[in-house]
C-alpha cells in the first residue's frame, strides 16, 4: 500500500528525516482473535482510509490463535492465521499487538517479541501489573517500545502521555474508578425509581453484557487492583504487587448503604486509591463513600475516571473504561503513534523502585451499624478518639461518617460497638471528605 | 552536561538508535521574560535534577526581551539576555520557547524559527488561533515541530496526545470551560453564603490576582473563543476565525439568574461549544445554563474542563487552566517530549480545511423575562413553536428552560414576549438538557 493523500511537501519532509524508513506500511502481528483481537483486526481494515490520509497503512499480516479448528469472522481481515508460535514469529512484522489477556502465555510471547527488538502494544492489565516493570526495562535494553494505553481506562488515552511528560506526571496520589462492571452495578443499585440489591443488579449486568458470566475478577476488586498497580508505577515510580493492595469487593454493599450515602450528600463508588511517600505506599481498592463534591461521585455506569493529584494541580480524566471497540481503537492509536515516531531515547520515567510497604491510608470512614440494643454510638466511638461528622438512623441501621482515622483503630472501635450493641458493624473508606483522598 | 543516572544499557540503546543525536543537553532560546517566561527559566533550573534522571539537561541558553534596561530576577537563570533579534537568532539553540503572548511580534519570530528548522514550543493562544494552521504547515515543510500544549487548559496535557491519536481524536463536538477568570467570577457570584453581583465579583477576582487589571479579553469571551478555534482545528480539522464565533461576555449575568439556574438543578457557567458537519461549524462562547447532570456543571473557580464527544465515547478532562507555574511546567514538558523523540513523519492530522460557516447551534435555552404586566408566557412562546420544560417566577422575573430551538426563532419569540409584557427578555444557551451539547 502507498501513501495517496499526504501532500508531496510532507512526504518529502518525511523522506528527508529518515530516508530508509518510510513506514507507510506497518505490518502487525496480532496475538489473539477473541473479542478484542477480532475488533482490532476489523477496525484496522475499516480505519484504513482515515489512516492513509495521515500516511500510514497498518495491516494485520499475521495472527496467532490457540486453535485454528473453528471458523472465525476475523479471518476476513487477516491473511495469515496460525496456532504455531514458531510460524507466527517467522513472519516479518513491524509491531506486535497482544490481545490474548491473562498473564501467560501472553507474557512469554511479549518477552520474546521485545527481546527481538519488535515493539509491542498490549491491552493486558494482568500482564503489565505483574511484569510491566521488567518488560519495560527489556524494551529499553533492546531499544524498542512497549505500549499499554488500553490496559487502564481503555477509552481515555493518558498513560503514554504522562510517561512522556515528567513534570505533569510528578504526582502524590491517584484516586480512580477503574472497573466499569462494579460501577454499573452500584449505579443500578442506586436507581431512584426501583432500588435493587447486589445480586439482582449483578444478574442484570450479566444480562446486559456488562458483567462476565464469572464476574469474580470485576466485583472482587482484583481487576481494579491490577490497574492501580500500573498507575502507582507510572505516577509514583514504585513497583507494587497487586495482591499486596488492601482489597474489598462490592458484594457487601446493600441498598440501605446507598440510600444513607445519598442522605449524606454522596454516593457509594468502587474506588481504587493510592498515595506514596518515599517507598511507602498507602492504598486500597473497594467500595467507598464519595462526597458529592468529589469529581468521582457523579461518574456512573460503565464510565471510568481518575483524579491525579499532581505537583501543579489536580487533574481529572473520565471516559469509557472498556469494551472491544474502544479497546481496539486505543490499541490502533498506539500502533499509529509507534509508527509515526522513532524514539532517540526510550520512554523511560525515572527508574522505578520496589515499594517497601503497601498499607491502608488513614481515610475518613462510612460506618454501618446494626444494633440489637440501643447504645450511645457517638459516645462509644469518641472513647476511641473517633469523631462523627454525620450520624443518621435509617430503619434498624445506624450510619455515620467519621473523621480520618487508622484502619486498626476503626476496627477496634467497631468491635467495641458490636459488643456493646450486640450488633454487626461495617466500615468503608470515605473520600472527598478531607484533603487526603 | 552529561547523562549521569541513565543505566549504561539504555544509553547504549540510545546511541544505537541515533549515533549523531544524543540530546543530553538541550539549549533553549526563550522569547520573553514576563511572568510565564521567568517562571519557565526558573523551573528549567529547578527541575534539572529530575530531568537529568531521565537523561535530559535543558538549559535556557539565551533569551530575547523587549528591553534590557530594567533588572530582572530571571537573569539569574539565563546566561544571555538580549533585546536584539539578530543577536538572539545568532545563538545556536535546539528549541525555541515562545512566552511573549499576543499575535505580533511573536508570530514573526516563531515563523522565522520554524523556517530555519528550529522546533518551537509556545503557550500563545492568540498566535495559534490566528496562525496555527499556517505555522503547523510551515513546521511540516521544514521537518520540524510546533507544540502549543500550554495554549489551551495549560494544566491538562491533551492537545499533543490527541494530535498523535487519529482514532481518539475523531470527534463530533467539544464543550468546554476555557477561561478561569470567568469561571471564578461566576463561581463567586453563586456562593450560597453571600451572593454578589458581577461588578463586585470582578473586583474581588482582580484583588485575588485571578483577573487582569484590564479583564476585557477574559470576561468578554475573546480568550475562550481563541482557544475554541484551536480545539476546532484539532478535533474537527477545520480552520475558523475566532472572530466568527458567536460570542457573549458574562457581564449580563446577575445573581437572580444564578439562583434560578440552581432552582432548575443546574448552574451558569462560561461555556465554549462547537460541533461540525462537513465544513459547517455550529459554535458559541458565552454564559450558559449547564444542567446538574452535565460534567461541566461542577467545575468551579479557576479550574477548566473539556468534554469531547468522540466516535468511541465521551471523554472529560479537567484541571488548572492557567497560571505562570503550571504553564511553565507544560512548556517544559513539551520541550522534554521534543527532545526525547524524533518524528519520522510530522505530527500532522488530516489536512485542515477552512470552515464554510460558523453559526449558533440549536441549543436548549435559559430565558429571563422581566415583565411590566402579566401575560401567559408559556402560551406566547408556544405560538412560536417553543416549549418550556421548566418555568418559575422569582421576584419580578420569570425564568424558563426551553427545548432546543434556533437562535432566530428564539429572538422573534422574545421580541413578541417583550411587546406583550412591556418587559425585557434575555436568552442564554442551555447545555446538558438534551443530547446535542
Amino acid at each position: 500500500m502507498t501513501t495517496t493523500v499526504l501532500d508531496s511537501a510532507a512526504v518529502a519532509a518525511a523522506v528527508v528525516l529518515d530516508p530508509e524508513c518510510t513506514l507507510a506500511t506497518c505490518r502487525i502481528g496480532l496475538l489473539g482473535l477473541g473479542n478484542v483481537g477480532s475488533a482490532f483486526a476489523r477496525l484496522t481494515r475499516d480505519a484504513a482510509p482515515q489512516l492513509t490520509a495521515r500516511g500510514f497503512a497498518p495491516i494485520v499480516s499475521t495472527a496467532l490463535v490457540r486453535t485454528t479448528s473453528h471458523p472465525r469472522a476475523a479471518s476476513a481481515f487477516t491473511s495469515n492465521i496460525t496456532a504455531d508460535v514458531e510460524e507466527f514469529f517467522a513472519e516479518p512484522v513491524d509491531v506486535i499487538v497482544e490481545a490474548l489477556g491473562g498473564v501467560e502465555p501472553a507474557h512469554g510471547l511479549v518477552r520474546r517479541a521485545l527481546d527481538r527488538g519488535i515493539p509491542v502494544v498490549t491491552a493486558n492489565k494482568s500482564m503489565i501489573a505483574a511484569h510491566g516493570d521488567d518488560l519495560s526495562r527489556l524494551a529499553r535494553r533492546r531499544a524498542t517500545a512497549l505500549r499499554y494505553e488500553a490496559s487502564c481506562i481503555a477509552g481515555v488515552p493518558f498513560l503514554g502521555n504522562f510517561e512522556r511528560r515528567p513534570l505533569a506526571s510528578h504526582a502524590s496520589a491517584v484516586t480512580a474508578i477503574l472497573n466499569g462492571t462494579s460501577n454499573s452495578i452500584l449505579t443500578a443499585m442506586a436507581r431512584p425509581s426501583s432500588p435493587i440489591g447486589f445480586a439482582v443488579a449483578l444478574a442484570e449486568a450479566q444480562r446486559l453484557g456488562l458483567a462476565e458470566p464469572d464476574p469474580t475478577m470485576d466485583v472482587s476488586g482484583t481487576d481494579a487492583a491490577e490497574k492501580l498497580a500500573i498507575l502507582v508505577r507510572l505516577f509514583g515510580c514504585l513497583v507494587i504487587d497487586p495482591a499486596s493492595i488492601p482489597l474489598e469487593g462490592i458484594g457487601r454493599i446493600d441498598t440501605g448503604d446507598i440510600a444513607a450515602a445519598a442522605a449524606f450528600d454522596g454516593a457509594i463508588r468502587p474506588i481504587a486509591h493510592a498515595s506514596w511517600n518515599g517507598t511507602a505506599v498507602r492504598a486500597f481498592v473497594g467500595p467507598a463513600f464519595v462526597a458529592g463534591t468529589h469529581p468521582l461521585s457523579r461518574i456512573s455506569g460503565v464510565t471510568n475516571g481518575i483524579v491525579i493529584r499532581g505537583e501543579y494541580g489536580v487533574q481529572c480524566y473520565t471516559g469509557p473504561g472498556a469494551g472491544p471497540l474502544v479497546t481496539a481503537a486505543t490499541l490502533l492509536d498506539d500502533v499509529v503513534e509507534l509508527a509515526g515516531e522513532r524514539r532517540v531515547r526510550p520512554p523511560s520515567p525515572e527508574s522505578s523502585r520496589r515499594a517497601a510497604s503497601v498499607a491502608r491510608p488513614d481515610t475518613a470512614w462510612f460506618l454501618r451499624l446494626t444494633a440489637a440494643r440501643d447504645s450511645d454510638i457517638a459516645d462509644l466511638l469518641g472513647s476511641y478518639g473517633i469523631w462523627c461528622t454525620r450520624l443518621a438512623r435509617r430503619g434498624d441501621h445506624t450510619f455515620a461518617l467519621i473523621c480520618p482515622a487508622g484502619y486498626a483503630r476503626v476496627q477496634s472501635a467497631l468491635a467495641a460497638v458490636e459488643a456493646a450493641t450486640r450488633g454487626v458493624a461495617a466500615a468503608f473508606p470515605a473520600i472527598g471528605e478531607d484533603a487526603a483522598c
